[in-house]
């Protein structure tokens, strides 16, 4: 029983986390990949809580070097089913990171001023500053997927004539990818979540949150209604995924029916990403050094 | 010794806090207030920081319920001098909240577009929505602290002839006064932190970052200058805090020479806030309960 065994290294844990992640997208297909914990007998919920403590310790280490570094920025993008654990997982991973360095944006049905631009437009004025984690909640990839499952929600989007082509989708996948490719050339790490539930799970939690009424107001009926377009969003997000999944911006496919695997994976994932940055506290130039030993005289001369 | 006694409940917590609390400026005077732990029998650090861990874990619980009614909102200003704990007090008590309640803007020097607009321009970007927590790390107040202290920087503000008068300063202390209580009507509370440090503990303090070279990027040689100003600072938060402090959007002038006495009452002086709003999960009208009974038949339905 995992109850028993020696708490899993790092590595273990990464070990772990390897068969999720995709970095090319050739031949994704989402019904390879599990939704449940795939190493029941590796891993208990226990046991991953233990784990997930000191990666969320390490992660707010490597937080405070990504922010004094003021350098590179990371973009943390979770996207998933009504349900799948994407607010949860945002709260159980990132609270005992100091929030000055982190922003998180949920991503709504977009507004007035939202729907007068290009589709990216909105996820571009919510990107993280240099030395900052960006967290999206949903994000511009709702834009070929809730759009994509429901094409009348492109009628208020001013989209100019002849663009609705059949090129539509792919175009603007390879907007996303493009985009995506910038933001990791300049400095901005991607990461891209898909919380994988199966759709009993999410029917499982539906109900769970029927029953308790301090959940209700995180339900809404019209979730119930989106349930019967569940394989096309599952063609959605399976063409979306293998056309954006690329080495700058990989998306991890995380088994999400155990919210506190999908948990662990997500830290192990952001921790692996800061830490192959080599972050070390900024170093002084000469002329920097000089200036902090003139401040160290003048204060040592005060009165 | 402290240490050895029982730990303080929240009530004695907060009658410690009680007199920190200015809701009307009349009279205030700096130096009535202390910059140290005043009560050194009743707390020491050891015993403060178990009563934090208390302190961050109800305002954890309660930032779940202000979100979930999302419908006050709660604007928390920190405002100090340079080292005072401004940064490492956000930490202390914020991490471990969710970031997804939490927006923390660090004001710095006003960009391009901040000095084309007028000075409340940018502290009103960055409001919490409904629901939401939002930090100031520095704040509208720089308006009349730093500028007030060095003029010259009024100089790129655009302003209008004539605007600069004998009244200047007190129509910008009226205009922050009218700004918070339009806020606060409109349901977002108001709390402002000064966290009151000594000139000799803030001179230790950079000492500090200079001994250290993970903290040198925390100092500036420019802050060791600023020590030269040091009573006009004062004189200008005196004016402010008289002029701004109302019951609606209170100061709290904070003696932070130990950082841990200051984070102890700014979580106690949140939570406090936050339990007179007296927040319950968001109740259902009829209707939406009716809509929830169709959800769940609906989803009992299903095969």
């Amino acid at each position: 029983m995992a109850g028993d065994a020696a708490p899993l290294t790092d590595k273990q844990v990464r070990k772990l986390l390897d068969p999720h992640r995709i970095a090319d997208g050739e031949g994704f297909r989402l019904k390879h990949h599990p939704s449940s914990n795939p190493a029941p007998d590796l891993l208990d919920k226990a046991h991953a809580s233990t784990l997930l403590q000191r990666g969320v310790q390490r992660l707010s280490e490597l937080q405070g070097l990504l922010y004094s570094s003021a350098t590179w920025s990371l973009l943390v993008v979770f996207q998933g089913m009504d349900a799948a654990g994407k607010d949860s997982g945002i709260k159980h991973v990132m609270s005992g990171v100091n929030p000055q360095g982190v922003s998180v944006t949920s991503f709504k049905a977009p507004d007035t001023a939202d729907l007068a631009h290009d589709f990216l437009y909105r996820a571009n004025r919510a990107l993280p500053a240099r030395g900052m984690i960006g967290i999206f909640n949903r994000s511009h990839y709702e834009e070929v997927l809730i759009t994509r499952v429901h094409p009348n929600l492109l009628g208020p989007q001013h989209l100019p004539p002849g663009l609705l082509g059949k090129r539509f989708w792919d175009d603007r996948l390879q907007s996303i990818l493009d985009w995506e490719r910038h933001l990791a050339r300049q400095g901005t790490r991607v990461l891209k979540f898909y919380l994988h539930v199966s759709r009993a799970e999410q029917k499982r939690r539906f109900l769970d949150r029927l029953d308790h009424p301090e959940k209700n107001w995180k339900f809404s009926a019209a979730d119930v209604a989106e349930r019967a377009h569940w394989d096309a969003y599952m063609d959605a997000y399976e063409s979306a995924i293998a056309r954006t999944a690329a080495p700058h911006a990989p998306w991890f496919i995380i088994p999400a029916d155990q919210k506190w695997f999908a948990r662990l994976m997500i830290a192990a994932a952001i921790n692996e990403e800061l830490e192959s940055l080599d972050l070390h506290p900024p170093e002084l130039s000469a002329e920097q050094a000089g200036s902090l030993a003139d401040a160290r005289r003048a204060l040592e001369r005060e009165a």
